[in-house]
């Protein structure tokens, strides 16, 4: 069994395979680094493989390559959420062992964001050299294989063991509480209802005043909580919606709301359910 | 007068910043090239000055540090939105002048959703060589300072200027209508409504059933078009939300909608409107 997960080696997308590896008790499955985290998908469904991807930062918000993909697909899409990962995101600053402290770095690497979510700590470490990278992962790849250029990667720990870098400061970000959410996809799903789920679900309106409302009162009309909703413009005046949901699609007042949903808007996929 | 916006100079941001110089006949503003988009408005709301985002992507959905930032504002947020950019966003292949045809380049560098965008001219040229870049302005910079390297870029005609490189194809992206919304921030708002105008607003909720659809129902009952809604958790049960609607917030039924709407939201802030 493949797993298609965003790469390099080390990063949090890496960890987050790992982790449902675990949890699903999957069987030594390949992990299959892309290059992107909206090639991780096309390349699951392809190979009839899993695909993790994250969907949520708590910092950033949603990731919109993945949402914007998930809104264009019709009901043949193959791939169903069977779990959701958070991943704590604790950046640490890595240098090369022969680095003990940061008076001796001469910059700095990271992934824009992770550069934002630790400005206060490069500040009170006084770093101004800063060079921007695709992730943090490379980040890190980059400070292992130019040792002589004395630079520091704000990445994982995970990042570290992989690139075999010393941790010189842990969670040096300012938010403190900074969790990924990823969700794991799989050609097949056979979650039964636990009392305690979530849905996920994509449809498309026509760009007409009300079309919204009138999808989504079913939900509100039975209690049911929409925990997240992105609009995604698909051109020539046709929306696509992502919507997350509280409940599982088979329990009745969902399945129900999802029954009247499905007159009222066009292609509508319930890409899965799975315990909170 | 200053501007800021995205760097570096040749990016998509800055071109967007010379069309509403033009557009919004401004007086030889500083043009101030910002690190992330994330720092964009943070640095014009500080100064006082003029700050200009990317909202949304026709393929690639919204931009999430920008409405996630615009999502998580109070009444008390300096800035409001003076005008809307949209740009074509045509990527070009752009070379050194010593290059003169695809075959004599070693390799390819541009942003990773640059490279998506462009994934079947480059199986076309045969291209299999490829690093990402932080920004395609940055992969033309990189492409104009290495040129012993033989790599190309994909980026704007209006880099290819910037960083003096010749444009060896145009218009290489799969997609042929890719454009990018900008919204123009600026501490003054006096846009009187045009009877042709859309409105940005922002406000949070409770996580609790029902709370979004009775937040929104006012503008549906007086067929009110929403063109974009993007819910942001904040954390601890909370959700901000970023909308867009048809109409000038000064116009009758919108004015009267807004009234009923603060009532149900906590910190609805009328970010601008604009002619369409």
């Amino acid at each position: 069994m493949k797993i298609h997960v965003l790469g390099p080696a080390g990063s949090y997308g890496h960890e987050a395979a790992l982790q449902a590896i675990h949890t699903l008790s999957l069987n030594e499955p390949e992990i299959v680094f892309e290059p992107t985290n909206a090639s991780v998908l096309p390349a699951a469904e392809r190979n009839e493989a899993i695909g993790i991807v994250p969907v949520e930062n708590s910092t950033f918000g949603d990731v919109v390559e993945v949402l914007g993909y998930l809104a264009k697909q019709s009901p043949s899409f193959l791939l169903r959420v069977i779990a959701q990962v958070e991943l704590s995101v604790r950046h640490c600053l890595l240098v090369p062992h022969e680095i003990t402290s940061v008076e001796q770095l001469a910059g700095l690497t990271s992934h824009p964001q992770a550069i934002g979510q630790c400005q206060d700590s490069i500040r009170r470490w006084g770093i101004t050299h800063i060079e921007p990278a695709t992730s943090t992962a490379a980040a890190a790849k980059h400070v292992t294989e130019n040792p002589d250029k004395k630079f520091g990667a704000l990445a994982s720990q995970f990042a570290a063991k992989e690139y075999n870098l010393t941790v010189l400061a842990e969670n040096v970000q300012s938010q403190s509480d900074n969790t990924t959410r990823f969700f794991v996809f799989s050609p097949m799903n056979l979650n039964a209802p636990t009392g305690n789920d979530k849905s996920v679900l994509t449809f498309r309106l026509q760009n007409e005043p009300a079309a919204l409302i009138e999808a989504i009162i079913p939900f509100a009309t039975r209690r049911i909580n929409i925990s997240a909703i992105h609009s995604v413009a698909l051109g020539a005046w046709r929306y696509g919606f992502y919507v997350e949901i509280e409940g599982h699609a088979e329990d009745g007042p969902v399945a129900k709301a999802l029954t009247l949903m499905r007159l009222c808007t066009e292609e509508l996929v319930v890409l899965g359910s799975f315990p909170k």
